[in-house]
């Protein structure tokens, strides 16, 4: 049996988020101070920054004083690399003995001099994106318990904060419920998963499949999304994701304001009707009884007074919960989903 | 710019197949002596082997007095490994000089045996199933030139024939045309391609952008297709390559007789209409003027005297050329193609 990637990681954390500007290219960073604020020391920003996460900013030093034990590297850039310019400040972190934290398509193991710090000081490198040696091809056989998984018009637009804020829902409404992480930050978060789209290609089911093995019958798996069908880069992932999760239930994630896919600003985003319809008709493919069961909507965009409208509208247009999750919680979502399937 | 890889074989090679029983996947094999008979010197087989390529049996010793030159590993199991029995004769054949060439996801460098026995003759150790080390994001950016994608109903049911025996009907019509290879044994016969199944899976459409670059406006690229968008195991690697291949044109390929995805007989195939509308739907994303030009069917499994009938059927059904290129060849294809871009 293939072990899912396992990490551990040592608390409290310093978040280098460097001279990133997008919000969207630091979601790492972004996630685990939501999700997991305890953990956080500081964050780490070098001058011409555009984002603020809210947390008191350090250098290396400051943050090895105020007692932090590990660097996460807290961006998702496309391409999946860090500037060169970084990588004194990362081997400064090593050589001061934090454990250096990465889940980007780059291995630690390749950078020399933050080897030979980490050598130094006995500080730990850790590719969280690694994903296990042995993966199987996807079976496509029925597992036990039941599946929903997060998915997307587009990419970076709440699937990881949807499944997290779904099963923390479905916890508080007295049901069985775990979520599973797919992507770095998610695993970060968990303990626990496997980076789909680390994998090689042949193996995305196998490995969705590895993800949310069988359970009891009356639990949940929330099944974190990534890419979007509708990606040009990221599609294959996204389908495999799919097709492996076999979700008997879905939620797609939207973003009210946004028209074009995030950089790839020549694809406009597809319809949400369109969205839910494509993934039915591909969805059926391994579990024909998957359906639709709420829209969670990124409504930072709008004025506050057009939001409840615009959540009205989509309600009335497509027969389902829809929610801001940061906002309204995902309550309306999991009341569905206990009306629909009334066995679990 | 990232390199495609790119092999250079010596010839002739001695194809091992072993105890291998299910022609399925003895496909790498088979594809090499249809397409380039003349590169093969024979065929290892061992006690059992239910598959016959048409070529001498050889033992390593016989294959070196022949003049071999490779042993080239003719088989392509699901999860891509060969059973631990067949080291001891592929490390033979190292030991004898002649390079090993093998297309599976495993790498002959981490079999010291093999390694050893190489470096003792001087033999080399292919891998063609490793892409590139640095491969981009799709961009979803249109190229110029034409492209023609195959596709199919379920894997290793003609896509790598139907592209080959495109591509020689294009050239013989007078058309500019290339094959384009992105699987093992693609590569083993053009030289060069990527093996996008073997990719990262945030790579897929990437790697297919690569492997059909800009070319000239009359010029087709006739790219060979992976898995299948209705496999379980394998629709990821799909629908990247058909994102990323931004296709203007895709050719169906089919089994008349198969009715289940070939080792997932827990599946059903699509019908041939849901295929095309499937491919239609979602290659629309990237090349909203993709069409189906016609049907590769594989009718061996039929009686000859039921045939013609089925094929007629199928034209009368879809509309479009329908072949089975082994007997029937590609031209009526070939035909449509120019009659609806005339302007190619």
């Amino acid at each position: 049996m293939t072990k899912l990637t396992t990490v551990r990681l040592k608390p409290p954390f310093l978040i280098l988020i460097g001279d990133q500007s997008d919000p969207t290219y630091v979601k790492t960073g972004l996630g685990i101070v939501h999700w997991r604020p305890e953990l956080v020391v500081g964050q780490l920003r070098f001058a011409g920054c555009g984002v603020d996460m809210g947390v008191p900013d350090m250098s290396v030093a400051d943050a090895v004083k105020a007692g932090a034990k590990s660097l996460v590297i807290g961006v998702a850039p496309v391409g999946g690399v860090v500037p060169d310019t970084w990588w004194s400040c990362i081997e400064e972190a090593a050589r001061s003995g934090l454990d250096i934290v990465c889940g980007l398509h780059f291995r630690l193991a390749d950078y020399p001099g933050v080897v030979a710090a980490a050598k130094e000081s006995g500080a730990r490198l850790i590719d969280v994106r690694k994903p296990p040696s042995k993966l199987p091809v996807g079976t496509g056989l029925n597992r036990s318990g039941k599946r929903l998984l997060t998915v997307g018009t587009d990419c970076a637009i709440g699937k990881k904060f949807t499944a997290l804020s779904l099963a923390e829902a479905m916890l508080d409404a007295g049901m069985q419920a775990s979520f599973r992480a797919t992507g770095q930050t998610g695993i970060m978060l968990a303990g626990e998963g496997i980076p789909v789209d680390a994998v090689v290609a042949d193996f995305i089911s196998g490995a969705a499949e590895l993800v949310s093995p069988d359970n009891e019958d009356n639990h949940w798996d929330v099944i974190e999304g990534q890419g979007s069908l509708f990606h040009p880069g990221y599609s294959g992932v996204s389908l495999g994701l799919l097709h492996g999760s076999q979700p008997d239930a879905f939620v797609l994630c939207h973003d009210a304001t946004r028209r074009h896919v995030s950089g790839w600003e020549h694809y406009e985003l597809p319809t949400v009707q369109d969205a839910i319809d494509q993934h039915v008709a591909l969805g059926r493919r391994t579990n024909p009884a998957i359906r639709c069961v709420g829209i969670s909507v990124n409504t930072s965009g709008l004025a506050a007074d057009k939001r409840e409208g615009y959540l009205a509208n989509l309600v009335s247009e497509t027969g389902l919960p829809c929610v801001d999750p940061l906002i309204d919680g995902c309550g309306a979502i999991v009341e569905l989903i206990q009306q629909q399937f009334p066995e679990v």
